[in-house]
């Protein structure tokens, strides 16, 4: 089993070089380079989670300084940016998937669940990242998302994460990836 | 053989009414209610597409003014939003397609050729509004897209897009419909 | 006596030339090209309001097109841009004054009442347009606010009028301006 | 004299308490809740800068954590926010000095230096904050402008400084306050 948590102070940083095996950045830290710079020393794969107001390029820039630092184990993650549309919490950039494969070599993942924050839009959302090329996609799951203690909301019931995954593994096929 | 095209102005009104089966509102008309309570009057299907600054509300209410002026004929088409991002035209708003089709019980098509305006971007952003749920697509296609008059790099060669729709047709199996 | 009315489309133009000495363009029509192009035939002044999603360069371009078709007395209109500040209906951008003065010869005017929507942000944002530069302002005014028909929340009452006025004129002496 | 400088790392704290009067915490800092909470500890003013992308909420809910962690110290700088507009660098939101004055009874300076980036630029936005209400400003000034190490373009030289100081005494006047 992997342990994967999210680091948002520099504080942390002994406890999760101790316990975490893979480390993800909040958007909040993308452009903390105080944090960055002692991550980097690290010798396991960093999450960099795309801020909701970056762009690309700004994005690929603090990868840029992660693996300038010394660690060259960096995954982008997509998780939505801000825009005037509210239904949804954030506006998931599905084209920053292909942009960031072209762009550079990094692996994107993409967070469906917390760009959406709505459980019946993830699926819809799931499916298109990996249509478009994802890496891979961090999805939250409840064996009983309506109690929940937290994030219910957007967490997936196992039914449908059962029906999503085999979407995913149709739709992964049509574009030559293994799921 | 359909024609479709895009009015821009009321004085085209009696020419498109001869002639066009399939008529296109451009995102700038959206609002122009002159213009749709006379569109509204015509017996013929109408693409209406979202202004690039306006929300999916903004866009549900057009189209509820069209169908309150007498039109029942109405396709959404989403062809991207105004973004801080800008490595491509706009960021085409995938979300948009299970959330129109969830508010209202619209058809909704996307345009990914015009949204990204670069053609690689184009077969990644077709697969995933397939994947999203999407009923249609405006792809721009050409027989020597590098020599094309206009728009060419935006429009796939055919080669590209035969690769497409087979992997289109492998997405729709995955989703349950049909292309 | 003049009169001063805003035109929403090309089918009012021949009212308008009879009736309204200064014609004002509403910001939906900035990129109207064919109500642009009539309009540029009448011999009055133009008061062209910029899009609240249109950047300064829009707005020139759209000044230019109207010049290029024989009008040269056009006032440029700022009433507020999208942004995401919510608080106020739009965001009054006063750095566009001293700029679009600066990149064109032409004069600015400032639309306070509707950019905040907002009775008591009108004097603020009055006085701070005349600090810094603006050469006009559309203030609305009534006698009785509190029972105005139509915008009441945004006009300003006779006193306060009165005051704000006195507060204008001893700014603009300040930046060698008559008020 | 007072001393005044921008704390960007939780490590710097011992230093600023012992040497810093005035700490201003810089904008991608303004939710590093850790930071946050360590300095409202200090008995010093505390700058809070909204950030580019925050609300006039998102920024007094900043201002309440400081106040709840027990420092009351708290002054709010405006300045500039992300916008469309690309001709200045941020967007200096003017309306945000009577709102924050209103919604708050904390003082409110402006940056208008850095929020547009061009000298030129700084005299009328400037005059605007104060015709608007501000109760301070942060302007940057060189006896030699186009020949200083660092900010050169947004500093002004020491005549517009004095110019414009005159011509901020008059506003301030004009809305009853000293300058």
């Amino acid at each position: 089993m992997l342990t994967f948590s999210t680091i948002t102070d520099l504080a942390q940083l002994p406890l999760f070089d101790r316990y975490v095996d893979l480390i993800q950045i909040s958007e909040r830290n993308m452009q903390n380079y105080a944090l960055l710079k002692e991550l980097a020393k690290l010798d396991k794969p960093l999450v960099l989670r795309r801020g909701t107001s970056s762009t690309i390029e700004d994005t690929l820039l603090s990868a840029d300084y992660l693996m300038r630092c010394g660690n060259q184990q960096i995954i982008i993650c997509e998780r939505g940016i801000k825009t005037f549309e509210t239904y949804t919490r954030h506006t998931l950039d599905i084209s920053a998937i292909p942009l960031i494969k072209k762009l550079s070599h990094l692996p994107v993942i993409v967070d469906p669940s917390r760009a959406t924050g709505r459980r019946d839009k993830v699926p819809p959302m799931a499916r298109a990242a990996v249509a478009a090329g994802a890496d891979g996609l961090l999805i939250e799951v409840h064996h009983d998302p309506d109690h929940a203690l937290c994030d219910g909301a957007q967490s997936l019931g196992l039914d449908q994460f059962n029906k999503l995954t085999g979407q995913m593994r149709v739709i992964a096929s049509a574009v030559e990836r293994q799921f």
